[in-house]
Order: structure tokens, then sequence, then C-alpha cells
């Protein structure tokens, strides 16, 4: 049961959104220009750096539905998904996701953790400074975004086809758009 | 020195953010709203949230000039800051404050640490349940600020003066007016 009374039957992160729209305007602004805005990773490989940081901070919401949304925009290749969350040096990635998860995973045990080092290994496979500074970045928004979802105790559905469903709305109608109800839509 | 390349002399998040305005803007609507706006809670005591949680998060930016603003609003009282830092349960805040700060600070933990009784703790001070949301959002919005900063091991000056005179810029002008260079300003 969610620690404050939040809509009901409105699951994981849509609750509190749906609660304090004000603070849910920038939040899906941020997670619409990060996850979806044109960039050199693809929506699918962003996603995945989402879901890894979800995974490793053990958030059940963001975690299944990024990883749902990762998997619609990869060919619905939910192995793929489950791969990177469970051992991504051995996943069918790209050296540089590889790279860039590593620095996603420590930007996640707390940013001092992310070490010259790290980031001269994905410059070596290729990775730009946006490609770095975005992985910080969506990495420290999952790191809220999981707080924010668990700090609350929302409800979280055990149903994959209902992350499999929504993510298909997600991917195609952004976040803004599918995460405020029909009657919010316009703001 | 920044793992990346940012625009050089200015500190702290604002390095970043110069280097990303696509994603400053958002951020800078979320601390606008979270910590400046309307609220049953002070500025400056959603304020000594966030440096508090900053504080925990060791991030030695982030926690002094939040801490800077907050004594701004607290009448210039930087004294009252470095105690809630040190010792907060001792502190000269109410007992409300004290039971949103154990709210917070186990949030920074992980979304997990929150307990129904930490939440019904707040409840008996007389947190509602919008208070209760925001101190969770604040605390999950700096576990993000502080990864940002130190996850790209941005610039954080020495002096003392530096974040007091910051402090009274943004405390008179907002996040937004005054995170973006002048020439950013339209945006």
């Amino acid at each position: 049961m969610p620690h404050i009374t939040l809509p009901e039957g409105i699951p994981g992160i849509r609750g509190p959104m749906a609660f304090r729209p004000e603070t849910a305007r920038p939040l899906n602004d941020l997670a619409e220009i990060l996850l979806r805005g044109p960039h050199t990773l693809s929506p699918g490989e962003r996603e995945l750096i989402a879901t890894y940081v979800s995974s490793q901070n053990d958030c059940q919401f963001c975690q299944t539905i990024h990883g749902a949304i990762a998997a619609h925009h990869l060919n619905g290749n939910e192995d793929l998904v489950t791969s990177v969350k469970c051992d991504f040096q051995h996943a069918a990635i790209s050296d540089k996701l590889k790279a860039l998860l590593v620095i996603a995973g420590k930007t996640a045990q707390g940013g001092k953790h992310v070490t010259a080092g790290d980031v001269e290994a994905a410059r070596a496979q290729g990775a730009t400074d946006l490609e770095i500074h975005d992985t910080v970045l969506i990495a420290a928004v999952f790191c809220m975004c999981n707080r924010y979802v668990d700090g609350l105790a929302t409800w979280a559905p055990d149903d994959p086809d209902f992350y499999r469903q929504r993510a298909a709305l997600v991917a195609q109608n952004g976040y803004a758009a599918s995460t405020l109800p029909p009657a919010d839509s316009s703001r």
C-alpha cells in the first residue's frame, strides 16, 4: 500500500505523477529529451541504461517498464534486456555500450565512483562527451525515479503483459503524452 | 578536472547544464517548483532537506550551495544549517521537519528504506501527504543532482563567499533565471 493516498489503480511512478502534476511535467520533459530525443545512442540503448540502473537499484516497476520499452525498441528482444540486467559484459551489445554501462552502474553507486579510467575506456570505444554526459545523467535520473517510486511504496503490477502493452504506448506516444491522464493531455 | 570538456569557470551543476541546455531546462523547472513554489514548507525548510541529502551523499557543491541558500532564507543562520547536516535530531527545527528529514535520509539510502512507521511518525507531527510526497521527491531529486555533479567530476569552488553570493542571486531570481547564462536567458 502506498505511503500516501494516491489515485487508485495507477501503477508505479504514474501514481505520484497524477498526485502532483506540477512536478510530473518537468520529470516527463526530462525523460522525453534524454531517452527519446535525437541522439547518437538509439532509444533502445538509452532505455537499456535506464533499465540496468533501475535493476541495480532493485526498483521493480522501473526496471520492468523500461525493460519492456527497451525490448520494444529492440525488435521485442526481451532476452537481450534480461542479459544486460544480469551480466551486461557478456550481452550481445556493443563494446561502447558496455563501457557506458560501467559508468552508469558506478554513477548509481555514487558519482565519485566514476573514475577517469572508466571515462577513458568509454572514449576508447568511441563514446563522445555527449554520450558520456547523457549516460551519467540517465543513471542519475533513474536513481531519482527509483527512489521516488519506492520511497512512496507505489504499486507495481505483476503481469508482464501490462508492461508490454504500456511499453508500446510509450514508444508510440512518448513520456509526456502517455503518462498524464487524457483530461490533462493539454498540459 | 571534469571527465568531459565543460565550459570553463562554471562551477558545479551549472557546467553540465551549460553543456546540455536541453536537459537543464526541465531540471531547473523541477527545482523551481519543488524548492520555491507555493508550499506549506518554507523555502528554507525545503532547502534544508536538499542540503541534508546532499551532505549524506557527500556532494560538496550541492551541500554548500543549497546550505547557503537555506541560510539565506533562514536570516543568515549558517549555524542552523551546520547543525542540521551534523545532527538534525538536536537542531533548532520543528519536530515535523525532523520527521521529514528521517524520510529524506532513508530515501537517499534507497526508497525501500522508508517505512510505514517513518511516514506515520511524520503524520503524527502534522505532516500532510503533499509534504511527505515532496520530501521524498526532493530527496530523490538531490540523489540525482549529487550523482550528476560528482559523476562528471565537476569543479566546486572552495571560497564560502562564492556560495553566499550565488545563494543571494538564486534566492532573488530563482533557479531557471540564475542558472542559465545571460545569453540564454530567453530560453
